[in-house]
């Protein structure tokens, strides 16, 4: 099987570079734009053009130097993204022109992939039966994997406990909440403004969202997690990691997924400085990264779609128009929390 | 079976009472001091003469308000201790007259256990040929329990697993460290001062002790643990938490046993920082309080004890002469770092 770009000369493909390594909240300075030719594939390589991207929270921190779980995104090299697309060219027989695969395609509109880079960017075909586009990046993407294997290894639920969650109207928060109620949790949120929280609650099911932005949340804790609280599972750190904290049960789990609130500080992270009621309690704080789970991602897909096509489950994307161009500005809205649900940037049209 | 005091009119006992609770370091004004005349034992009580006391870091947070693992000692109790005595007079016939025993016996010197409360002060008999009785209130006593179940349970050591322990000289740290040589760890201890890290290596057989008063524990982490950290058994919390978590490897477990850096603070505690290290590494962070052990205490006594006698382990207990008089100065070598070895006051002679 061997076909070739639609019209070959003529595609340009536009790509977001790291220029600088961010102080604090990313600029426009840290990014450069670039227009490349699209090549043909050459043997064994697909070319994928990209409809949707993923844009994460952990984005921040592959734009910093040095050792975390994965290599930063190298000065000069395309922005690392996780996204949606359809196979434009292909020399590979797994991967026919016209499917529709997720993986790691780069914050650009064409993503060329050489046969030895197949498995390293995770490209693999997806069912748009089992979801629309865009869950493909949320529920059934990274985001929902991050919830089920934090919530379901890590904080390992029993029916009857309260699950608490931060970020609750975001991609990890929602799935965590839902997928908490459904193993008999009662599940309380923490989500900034009315909007989100009532959506949480309503849409979704949870027994309650604490707005942070209305007033303490040590008092939406006291309110709504009258038998206190037996698995945090944390999106944000902070302030609020310290006030779950207080109100945490004996041997309580705590699933440290991320830490939204401190990605931008130029001071150093703000540490959780009631970290010793892990003591008292006799309680665990973990880290959890899910690229450790891809082994599990196919049983927990087939899970979550179950969920979603038997209408115990939703979700909620935050589609953001503009294509590449859009992604600086868009990235923030993570930070300043403006996004509400799963922030996706499209960058083509689907049919 | 009912015994007498020995010469009842003539007892006093000298008691050791909270006068107030301390902000920050304890100083004398928050102890004082009674004299109570000995009563002769009730149906099914005993009186036990204190010998020797255990000072422990917990100490300092039961003088504190609020909820904690165990209520506080309240304002004008008898400070609670652990301690060995010989029972006295006893209408017990579990506890004879002459029998060595431990338990909660307060500071004082006389502690007398009604029948009601012979469960709730752990009162236990000890054999003496298993130890001797300041060993019963280190390696074989809370000190030793604590090691056992939170380096065994909590930690999980496997041979070949770097295991770094804070405080290494100190109750807790010392039979932590050479459980983990037992178990064929690499064993890296962090201590202060040359004469404790000395100890350390050459009579309890660490691999090696980082004296963090000589230099960065960074750096010494850097050349002892060439293989990263597996196991950290925090005793002291602060930076040195901080340090250690900059080096744990994937699948890293912190025991959390205490922070006696942090137990004097008038601020708030210092939070790890670096906990985001959890999350990259995926590890996890685990605290532990000995007494939910109290059922497996029998076999975790019988196998350190085993180790005693086979000499694959030795102990160093810190005596301190003066009687319960001396019990507030005492303490405070606890905070300070003075004491070498398990910290205990003598009260009364062995014979």
């Amino acid at each position: 099987m061997s076909t070739s770009l639609p019209s070959p000369g003529s595609l340009s493909n536009r790509q977001v570079r790291l220029a600088s390594r961010p102080v604090g909240t990313p600029t426009r300075d840290n990014w450069h734009f670039t227009d490349e030719a699209v090549a043909e594939p050459a043997a064994g390589g697909v070319v994928v053009q990209t409809l949707y991207l993923s844009l994460d929270p952990a984005m921040r921190g592959w734009m910093n130097e040095g050792k975390s779980y994965i290599p930063p995104v190298g000065i000069g090299e395309v922005m690392r993204a996780g996204g949606v697309g359809r196979v434009l060219a292909s020399q590979q027989p797994d991967f026919p022109v016209g499917s529709l695969v997720t993986g790691s395609l780069g914050v650009q509109q064409y993503c060329s992939v050489p046969a030895d880079q197949l498995r390293r960017s995770g490209l693999t075909r997806i069912d748009p039966r089992a979801g629309s586009l865009t869950q493909w990046l949320n529920v059934l993407g990274m985001p929902g994997m991050t919830a089920y294997f934090g919530l379901m290894d890590i904080g390992q639920p029993k029916a009857g406990e309260t699950v608490v969650v931060s970020g609750a109207a975001g991609a990890v928060g929602q799935t965590v909440g839902q997928l908490a109620k459904i193993h008999g949790c009662r599940v309380v949120g923490i989500a900034g403004g009315p909007a989100k929280c009532e959506w949480v609650v309503k849409e979704l099911g949870f027994d309650a969202c604490i707005d942070y932005k209305a007033g303490p949340v040590k008092d939406g804790l006291k309110t709504h997690c009258p038998q206190g609280v037996d698995i945090y599972f944390d999106n944000v750190g902070g302030e609020i990691l310290d006030t779950v904290l207080t109100r945490i049960n004996r041997k309580a789990r705590i699933i440290i997924c991320g830490a939204i609130s401190q990605y931008n500080n130029t001071e150093p992270v703000q540490g959780p400085k009631n970290y010793l009621s892990l003591l008292v309690n006799r309680a665990r704080m973990e880290g959890m990264v899910v690229f450790d789970y891809a082994d599990r991602y196919p049983q927990a897909v087939a899970e979550l779609a179950g969920h979603l096509q038997s209408g115990r489950m939703s979700s909620r994307e935050d589609v953001v128009s503009g294509g590449v161009d859009a992604f600086p500005d868009t990235l923030l809205k993570l930070f300043t929390g403006e996004n509400f649900g799963k922030l996706v940037l499209k960058v083509a049209d689907e049919a």
